[in-house]
């Protein structure tokens, strides 16, 4: 392998696969990133079993080759080089890297002892805007549970109901659901949370769309310049639909900023209470407050102009509740709920896409 | 108590002496800030036992008082609250904290149970520019030592020479010394670095002038609206003026951009081997090189033109080298040695003021 390739795309690449690598797993080389000549480009890949991710780039190739390297090592490396033409070169198991001012060589393992990249060979495949989808796995994603004793729940749901594509995920004490439109085919299947946060970290700003392939066992994702390959998570997801109220006895409709102020400031005083906070509306003055009580340390009641509907109370996780007015676009919110056991949802009373429900505490 | 102050200024003040409560002492009352009316102001004061800081805010009073409450609460509520007037109220215990839309209770301690904060009755006094005064303390403070079992080395010397003023520290691996001008008294004593760090985080960009008045055993620091006391270090320094080389056989001048550059680039080789990096001078082609191995994973060499006299090389951890040229001021560093296993000086070549030595490591 003899290649040159600019130290702009090549920290690029590196930046992309190196967090997948993981130097704590049974199998040393899994730390290790393939590098790899494909025609004139390079592909660097990365896999921890579970997610699998391969980044392309430009390159002027001489020789053909390959070779796993450590992954850490060579991201801190190259991103520590100027912006420079780096040159590859492999001797053996050694890796020369050279630029104008700097020689190193980095021990490599054989490609040969590297786990093979997975492959989706058939499957439906469809597509979505990366801009959108994006915009959704940052309203939905972080509502997926990381308890790995109810796996169903550590997945993301992507569904179609009349080729209307929704992504929905749940912990059992929240729940985010946002409609992303038409697709061309009819989709149910779940994707691990963690390799949504994975595309989300390396999805670039002139990624247009997003091809994705799914044979049942496996989902690819496939970038302008880079594939996601994960396994599906297995199992019956809820039917979350019928969880979503959608008439309310109460509810408030308030600048989302205000909601986040009087939030986060109760919050401080319900650290004693894990966080729970107990929101008070009232039709009579137009007004939301939050109270929140910390025995030892003392109380607060913060309260925020609202439009009203209904009289009552309802007492919810305050970082459950942040979470939530994080996800929301728009200016306004809209929160109602009805008794004081059942789900409160949340919206932009300005856009119908994106709805979330918070379980109440006990109060 | 009765007051109002603005949230900007309790904020302020709550910010400077919150780090210093500390929570996990065995005096719980630690935790707390001591709030007290002094005349037209109101006073928030904190200590653990060995740094005691006092910041001054401007304040409506209508009934003095005092109380102590949950330094990190405290600080955290005020901070998230809106820019507004902060009415404060104390009815018994209770400290009724309000604005338009906020209403809190905190639950404090009665002031007497409080330490006393300290004060020094006589001693010299002297001033420093406090512009100067910082910069020297973020060029020094920070090559202390933090082992405890060589208590001389915790603190920062200041000592005048025929009335000019050096400030100096060392953690016996490496020495940072600043000039600072003459001032008016003969000074020598010892201070935490500690207590410095505490004095960097306050100083603000409005302070023009540092007073500073010490008794042997503490020392005070007067900003315009804030004081810091602390105890001295006993002991005798080191007389460390000896150590500095004033001539050498190898010496290398070059950016200091560069040799930062090259030097993080062969950190990363020397992991394994703790930071410790060869340097290589040589006079015939005015190239300074830096060569680090790690067994297992590669090796590097990186290089930079300098201007050159002599030839020979030497072993530093690159911590302490980037630590040093990181200290240094300037757009050039001039870097000199003599043996294998003496000092080496790192130095601004357009300012005199600053020295950095970085003891060698054996090769």
């Amino acid at each position: 392998m003899k290649l040159q390739v600019t130290q702009e795309n090549l920290n690029r690449a590196l930046s992309s696969v190196a967090r997948i690598a993981n130097s704590r797993g049974t199998l040393p080389i899994l730390a290790n990133v393939l590098i790899r000549t494909s025609k004139n480009r390079l592909s660097l890949s990365a896999t921890n079993l579970d997610i699998a991710i391969t980044h392309y780039i430009g390159a002027k190739i001489a020789e053909e080759g390959s070779i796993t390297v450590p992954a850490r090592l060579m991201q801190e490396f190259v991103s520590s080089l100027p912006e420079e033409i780096i040159n590859l070169e492999l001797d053996g198991n050694k890796l020369h890297v050279s630029t104008n001012k700097y020689n190193s060589v980095v021990n490599g393992v054989m490609a040969d002892d590297f786990p093979v990249m997975p492959a989706i060979k058939a499957g439906k495949s469809w597509s979505v805007n990366a801009v959108a989808f994006k915009k959704a796995m940052q309203q939905v994603v972080f509502a997926a549970s990381s308890d790995e004793t109810r796996p169903v729940l550590t997945g993301v749901l992507l569904k179609t109901t009349d080729k209307n594509l929704a992504m929905a995920a749940t912990d059992s004490y929240r729940l985010a659901e946002k409609q992303l439109g038409k697709v061309k085919e009819d989709v149910e299947m779940l994707v691990p949370a963690s390799a949504l946060q994975d595309l989300l970290r390396v999805i670039g700003d002139d990624d247009e769309e997003i091809q994705i392939t799914h044979d049942g066992q496996q989902v690819l994702f496939k970038l302008s310049d880079i594939e996601l390959v994960t396994r599906q998570v297995d199992g019956k997801y809820p039917e979350y639909e019928k969880l979503i109220p959608s008439s309310f006895a109460v509810s408030a409709r308030l600048k989302k900023a205000d909601l986040v102020s009087v939030t986060k400031v109760s919050s401080l005083f319900a650290r004693e209470s894990a966080g729970s906070v107990t929101i008070v509306v009232d039709e009579s003055n137009q007004t939301l407050s939050i109270k929140s009580v910390a025995s030892q340390l003392g109380e607060n009641t913060a309260s925020a102009e609202a439009k009203i509907k209904g009289t009552g109370s309802i007492t919810l996780n305050s970082r459950y509740l942040l979470d939530a007015l994080n996800a929301l676009t728009g200016d306004e919110v809209e929160f109602g709920f009805n008794g004081k056991l059942e789900p409160t949802l949340l919206t932009d009373p300005n856009n119908a896409d994106y709805k979330h429900i918070v379980m109440p505490l006990k109060s």
